[in-house]
């Protein structure tokens, strides 16, 4: 028989599908090209060294001088419009908001071909640290309450341009979803009187049969109720509410651990599409002790449909514990990228 | 610049991104094969007659006796089992349920060609009317708590089987994004003493135009913040917080007006891959007085990324009256399918 299983910390109830579950090795496409077997530059690709002057001027480089190692710079079909008064309206019943934020790209690697899985652990800290500098500058816009991190990994999570890049999309609000799993959050915290992530994490890490990785300052895992096959939550040991105020320290560590994650994922599954995204609270939360921020990785080898529409809920066909046992087992193969290189001026000195 | 939008009734906000905005037929796959030019029986398709003996018997047959029309049976990949206790369980965090409940597929025309753009409305009934009889005699179970109805259309929606049906999931709890929208819907009311989806409805139908059809009992609009192009809601002019307790006569105005928007989605975008979800409230709120139930049909033309995953909220490139004007000066085309044949007996009567 199936299982319904709740995560307490989201409230939001997952089936576990056993009747229609499927072996971890099911999900891999073999025909798959693994995004290291691409070239490494291309002239076609807006993303690559020599074709900058196709995209708008850069917000942040590093290095400074040089060949530049990653770029932050506006989207150029950005959905949200930097300039501009942040000004509501009500008319009968349509509540509307002019389209005021910031909407930006950052190119992690001057390499066409070189996706996270391939990446050395300081060019994930380096990306890490671009998201936290411009998330800290976006921080001081007035008109900003939220900002979102992520990134989209191949066609299926969202994106045509192969060249390995992330988004952070700064809002003008706070969406609905994200404000009610915040009042479950605090719901759980009232009634329970800790929080539910890191009762979460303590109870998983005596489990043990779905964490994948941890390391001194974080802990991945399955979510016991995780929506899709190999869903994985990376989870900060230390209790906070935003990403922003990591040290570089707790970077490199989690750096570390993505390196690890993205490696299993590449070499076990055949580099599938995946999304990743740092769920960081609202600003105007930034200091809330309610809050626990943390990063979710998803990979997207099933589909919502009707159902998933409807309800907001998903049929897992994957156990969870088996997601987390195949990815243990994985070996998480070596970056490709040397680390010779001097870190950039940005990473030389702690925070 | 671009604009946000909030739905009233779900507090749900969406950017409407006219920098990124396409022109309707740029959604439109002219290289894609119309699903009526495919054969009209398939030796290799489960669904088909001839080989109903690959099913699981099924709970409802029209006519009972001689060729069928339509069926009903359990979904041979279930994600939930009919038979078993309805038991919860805490253990430390880890909150499950037994994965009772129904999921079932209802085969819609013995025509493996026969999709609901090309359906006559009687078929369409039929499928409206097959649905509340199933709905009703699972109501009746007392471990079920909402029971959805929805098609996936296609691969893009989630299905991988051509031949025309619609699947049903009758579940032991109350999905958590739904109890917050009823919330939502409960606030609104509480706060305006007013419906928002009746007040919608009224203000839409004045302003006419994101309005893409009505009759006496139903009227179909693009929602003022629609989360994706095309978007369609099919809001029944009686408020009432079921679709279970629908004459018959109600149910041939809503098919008339689906058969109307299937055409249009069909000639007008060259039969687009979509989902339909009929939202009716869980079971113990079929008595409601705030709530009012509605159809919703997504056309799958966008695909959710990382920033949707993260932030619940969507990116429509498409702005929602362009969608609706569209649409209205869309051909809906005529049925592929003869009326000619009697009624089946559930059809005869009224209710």
């Amino acid at each position: 028989m199936s299982e319904l299983r709740q995560n307490l910390a989201t409230r939001e109830w997952v089936i576990i599908a056993t009747e229609r579950a499927r072996r971890p090795h099911e999900f891999t496409d073999p025909a798959r090209q693994l995004t290291h077997e691409r070239p490494a530059h291309l002239a076609a690709c807006p993303f690559c060294p020599g074709q900058e002057y196709e995209m708008p001027a850069p917000v942040l480089r590093w290095p400074a001088e040089g060949p530049w190692r990653l770029r932050v710079f506006p989207n150029k079909y950005a959905a949200l419009s930097v300039n501009g008064e942040k000004s509501y309206a009500l008319e009968g019943v349509r509540r509307k908001l002019t389209g005021v934020g910031y909407h930006e790209v950052l190119v992690e690697s001057p390499l066409h071909n070189m996706s996270p899985a391939c990446q050395s652990p300081r060019a994930l800290t380096q990306t890490l640290r671009a998201f936290q500098t411009r998330g800290r500058v976006l921080s001081e816009d007035p008109r900003i309450e939220q900002i979102f991190y992520f990134k989209n990994h191949g066609p299926g999570a969202g994106t045509s341009l192969e060249h390995p890049h992330c988004q952070l999309l700064a809002l003008p609000m706070v969406p609905h979803h994200v404000r009610m799993r915040i009042e479950s959050q605090r719901a759980y915290v009232d009634d329970n009187a800790v929080c539910p992530y890191c009762v979460m994490m303590q109870r998983e890490l005596i489990d043990g049969e779905r964490i994948v990785g941890r390391n001194r300052y974080f802990v991945a895992l399955v979510p016991f109720a995780a929506t899709s096959p190999f869903e994985i939550w990376i989870i900060p040991r230390r209790h906070g509410p935003t990403f922003l105020d990591l040290s570089l320290n707790e970077l490199e560590h989690l750096a570390e651990l993505m390196r690890l994650l993205f490696g299993k994922l590449y070499h076990g599954l055949g580099d599938p599409d995946y999304n990743y995204i740092i769920h960081s609270a609202p600003l105007r939360d930034s200091a809330s002790r309610y809050l626990h921020w943390y990063m979710s990785i998803v990979p997207r080898v099933t589909k919502a449909a009707g159902f998933e529409l409807g309800s907001g809920m998903y049929i897992n066909p994957a156990l969870p514990e088996e997601s987390a046992e195949f990815l243990r087992n994985q070996d998480p193969g070596q970056p490709l990228e040397d680390e010779e290189d001097e870190p950039v001026d940005q990473l030389r000195q702690s925070s």
